[in-house]
């Protein structure tokens, strides 16, 4: 049965697709059945140019927000930890510890959320795809490294203390997302990165690998947020004169706020990545109009 | 131009749009302008009886898990409370916080995510929508409610033992998520029950609608996670002869046992809502296909 008007581009018109349901879908081409008919929406679509300007508008405004805020996001847990908790060592010290923080927020929220959104900025939309696939293998690979370091530091130093490591359910749920992490990237470099993979496996691999990127961004805010929790609670207990987390002194509301940053830096990012005329459109602009891709060109 | 091949189904044909994404979609009907296009898609693709009973038997492998896990959850923090906290009263004691944990989980995590995947239920495509709404609404207001008298056990108990209230990350992002339920739930109310509210409204009030079911899912998913957390190193300090948490005494596996569950829930919820295939049709199944609505029958 064929159809004369052609449905609307996939998810829904009012682009509210949920959160890294394309991150991978604009991160590794064509790999399902549906991508090039989904091209061919594209082209029917036509956009006007007006509508197509202030969508690009409106992302670069998201996406400057998503740069402020992970920028924030650093800039707030490195001042936390090198102000009120005397800055950074790696000599199995309290300071070695101040690395976890610093690098598990720099590496599995902000750098993980910021190559999530790699594919999204128009600016790559008119290149070559595998340039991008590339960047986004090494953010995501950069962000992995320091998540690594961030694990070891705080695993030094529960060592050289005699502290127990992975007894918490802030540590179980850390250490699942580093996992997850670490398999996705594995997959993901092997999947769609080496040119030997088929097609096939990669369509078998895409599903899976949207699903566990979905996981681990959620899996690292909770992680996050439940291990600042217990970091401000573990420090302000109110000795030595200072005052405890109840009566919020500077350092609380300093958590606290890299807590909220860290929510809502996430938040941001899984809404520039629900929305689908952000994606890469997989082919390049044509007088005013997405042209169909019909073959892979950048596998 | 026309096409002769009509595109797949929205999102992808895998399937994989994420999380919560159609959630409001199904349940609000065709507020939007994609809606009779997607119906059409859905009548075009033609699934075969066996591939649309593979998929209802996996609906309900799936359904049935986050029946049980929700009921795990439930369990779980129920006899945590129960068994290691105490029990439950409601004079201003230790006693009375236990009723915190035990309605958050039940109210602000299973309840809500049972509501939210209610529309998924197949059993449910051939009625009348309005029931659904109906109780799509009752659910979540039920939810609501529990998380409101779960908020009141704990303000009351800090209130009755001079504790200040509202300091820490966790009860920031609790008190967050709660306060984007009650907003969620009036504007549903409003947007998608009351029979005068106009379509074009809905349309307006659906993506945002859509957007916050999302976001207070996560956040209630951190919020429980840091606050059990909090709670089992506040409780198990070694104090007394008993096992701090650092030694996992079986208060603290269940703790986090309970927390691997939320998050175990969270994740199969938003999987079910994720999955396209999965999605209420807004139509009746007729010979094997579902026919396009191209007009509202129960708004």
């Amino acid at each position: 049965m064929q159809r004369s008007s052609p449905p609307p581009p996939s998810c829904s018109s009012t682009s509210h697709c949920f959160p890294l349901s394309h991150l991978h879908t604009a991160a590794c081409g064509s790999e399902t059945a549906a991508e090039p008919q989904k091209h061919e929406v594209r082209a029917g679509s036509s956009p006007s140019d007006f509508s197509r300007m202030r969508s690009i508008l409106c992302f670069y405004m998201c996406y400057a927000l998503c740069l402020c805020l992970g920028l924030a996001c650093v800039v707030c847990v490195c001042v936390w930890n090198s102000q009120w908790r005397g800055g950074f060592a790696w000599d199995g010290s309290g300071l070695q510890f101040n690395w976890h923080p610093v690098l598990m927020v720099t590496g599995l929220v902000v750098l993980y959320g910021n190559g999530a959104v790699l594919y999204r900025i128009p600016l790559s939309w008119g290149h070559n795809k595998f340039p991008w696939k590339v960047a986004h293998a090494a953010v995501m690979l950069l962000a992995f490294v320091l998540s690594v370091v961030g694990l070891c530091a705080v695993f030094d130093f529960h060592n050289n203390n005699h502290i127990a490591n992975m007894y918490s359910l802030h540590s179980w749920i850390g250490i699942t997302a580093t996992a997850l992490f670490c398999t996705q990237w594995v997959f993901g470099m092997i999947g769609f990165l080496l040119p030997c993979t088929q097609i096939s496996i990669r369509k078998l691999l895409k599903p899976i690998h949207v699903w566990f990127g979905s996981m681990i961004l959620m899996l690292s805010i909770v992680a996050c947020i439940s291990g600042i929790n217990e970091k401000l609670f573990f420090v302000l207990k109110g000795n030595n004169g200072s005052k405890p987390y109840a009566n919020l002194p500077p350092e609380a509301v300093m958590g606290n706020s890299l807590g909220v940053l860290i929510v809502a830096f996430g938040l941001v990012v899984l809404k520039i990545l629900s929305n689908h005329e952000w994606m890469r459109p997989d082919s390049r602009p044509e007088d005013g109009v997405y042209a169909p891709l019909l073959q892979e060109d950048n596998e």
